[in-house]
């Protein structure tokens, strides 16, 4: 029975108090059993630019349709974010909505700022009502413990974790900008559904709007091309801060795009027991659209996952799964390259040599490359392979 | 690490010969390496009326777009079908298609009837050409022991296994009709991607367009409603025939129904270390169409088959994926049952004994319903839980 261990990570430079006027803080306030941080706090100076994208779900969270609410009335001006791990305050209820914004007045009562300018995250275990006493002593304690150094960073980012194996962070500096993000969740296919959080800011000055309409974009290359299952958990945010303080040419949007994709990277790569992320590219469909459904349909096949984590270069999975996708329009264009080898063309596979093929699967990052001939759509899409250990973790009674 | 020994059922007491005017065998013909038997021949005396569905995958197999023009072109008449195992003849190309239409010819030339009454079924591994040396030997060894005893039919069922753990079968007898029928096939989640085939035959007296109208009514409640992975293979096929020597009244669709049902429901109860068949089903949604969207959801979520396995009444993620389904209108209206139980009502979880529930779930049949307030749409999916035992066989480098 493999069982990889837990890959590790260098940390990155820099973190999200690098990015000027940002400060942040992670303190123990005893929400979670462990005892590990789990309120964190990001404060900027004065409100600066803010847009976010949220879960899509149906059950969304409480504080999901808070903040959302919040960023819509203060025109995305943010002055704090609040975040508690442990409880992600969903399918709670009535309590659980007075419980969110609680959390915000706390933060914007001590800050002397609007309400609506507080932004509130949760994750953790849903169905449970938020243990108030300890979050407000949690609030109190992070805000009096608020630090610009790296340090400080990094107990923001240990306080937004639950089931990680690893800490996720990712910085770029280009164009006289530094982005930098952190965020949280293991393929989004955790025990008890744990959230994707991700925070991404960067010095660059930009409005509100800039950011709102380049973040589904920069999503699409990055947190919503992690497939691992058709799961998206209650509490899924993903929030881009710009705290303007350098002159910002029109090359702004690529490093965050960078940022945010290596924090996708880094979600997929921790799906439970994963050996390595599979980049799935699918180019050639009549349209953007198409592509995705084509990738989207091999990336959350258990029967393709488990050949990638079995360094199985076996074509009839993949290509099957391309099959079944009614929208393809000419299926014997398909040509189909594993880790650059071609394994399937015209109908029939290619005489490959499946013990090399199998060899180039064992590494971090495996590429599969889907071409079809029916247009000019592309989609890309990141999966972790499912092994003995997410049968494990996930089949685990949880009381 | 659970290991279920596989199940056993009771063979039923009728199979396809049991059927007046059928025969069948089944023979070596040395296409499986294990030497098991491979080659399939079920003939009638005379044609009879026939309607089959076969595999929607865009890389259908020759045999099955051959079996189509066949059945189109007979007008559902059907004399012989022949089967063999061990290789699908998918992906081969022009000599694939050629292979194919010899073994109809072969069949048809020694019963004297026309090319188009006999159609051909081809289950196991992709992308190899057929040995057809070993075919022809196979089909005439086939037509020379054609029997109408019960051993014959099972001859033939055991020559269309591939890795089935268990022989599957079944029949009914009611209103002076008889069906048997039986089916090949583990949750359509092979290694390889191996087929399911079903035969089901009956002595009433029915036009073929009258099984052509009631097959997808049937397979909807049977075959199409199996989904252990969103994977249809390339040779997917479920044929029904009617001998026509029972006089017939209008209840002969029921016992169709029920023999379908028991087969695809023991193909469910075959997917790799299955422990179980839970039946997910959908109410009051605004369409079945969407009731089937959101069966579907719950059923192909690595997740929820995971807890499935563990026994883990983890509502979380039964209501996660529902609320994954935008075509849900009232997520508030979602009631969520397993065994029985209320786990989930009005957003919020109901307080139930989690080591109760959990017990419950311990069983051959696990029922999970979905009760939403949108409509009076209703689907029902039967899906295999995942286990340890599915990676490892998936997971295995297969050369």
């Amino acid at each position: 029975m493999h069982k990889p261990a837990p890959p590790t990570f260098p940390p990155a430079p820099l973190t999200l108090t690098s990015i000027a006027k940002l400060k942040a803080a992670g303190v123990r306030a005893g929400i979670k059993a462990s005892g590990n941080p789990d309120v964190a706090l990001l404060v900027a100076d004065t409100a600066v630019a803010g847009a976010a994208l949220f879960t899509q779900n149906h059950f969304a969270a409480a504080p999901v349709a808070l903040s959302k609410a919040h960023l819509l009335r203060s025109g995305g001006q943010v002055r704090a974010v609040v975040i508690n791990s442990g409880n992600a305050n969903a399918c709670t209820g009535l309590q659980g909505e007075k419980d969110a914004l609680e959390m915000c007045e706390r933060v914007a009562k001590a800050l002397a700022c609007p309400v609506e300018q507080v932004l509130v995250c949760s994750t953790g275990v849903i169905g449970q009502k938020l243990p108030m006493d300890k979050v407000r002593t949690g609030i109190d304690a992070a805000l009096a413990e608020l630090g610009s150094d790296v340090e400080a960073g990094r107990r923001f980012l240990s306080a937004i974790m639950t089931t990680d194996a690893y800490a996720k962070e990712a910085c770029v500096q280009a164009d006289g900008l530094t982005v930098a993000g952190v965020c949280k969740g293991a393929g989004m296919i955790e025990p008890n559904m744990a959230t994707m959080l991700a925070f991404v800011a960067t010095d660059a000055t930009l409005r509100a709007e800039q950011l709102a309409r380049a973040l589904p974009r920069i999503a699409q290359q990055s947190f919503n091309a992690v497939h691992v299952d058709t799961h998206t958990s209650t509490n899924d945010t993903f929030l881009a801060l710009a705290t303007g303080t350098s002159p910002t040419g029109p090359g702004w949007e690529k490093p965050l795009a960078q940022v945010s994709h290596r924090l996708a990277w880094l979600i997929a790569r921790d799906g439970e027991g994963a050996t390595k992320v599979t980049t799935i590219s699918v180019r050639g469909a009549a349209t953007d659209a198409d592509a995705r459904l084509v990738a989207r349909a091999v990336a959350s096949s258990a029967l393709v996952r488990t050949a990638l984590f079995g360094n199985d270069p076996n074509w009839g999975r993949f290509v099957s799964q391309v099959g079944n996708v009614p929208q393809v329009r000419n299926p014997r264009g398909l040509r189909c390259l594993l880790q650059g080898i071609e394994v399937f063309k015209a109908g029939e596979p290619t005489a490959f040599d499946r013990a090399q093929a199998s060899q180039a699967m064992r590494a971090e990052d495996v590429a599969l490359e889907l071409e079809l001939s029916d247009g000019q759509g592309k989609a890309m899409v990141m999966t972790s392979d499912l092994g003995y250990r997410y049968v494990e973790v996930n089949a685990e009674y949880t009381t």
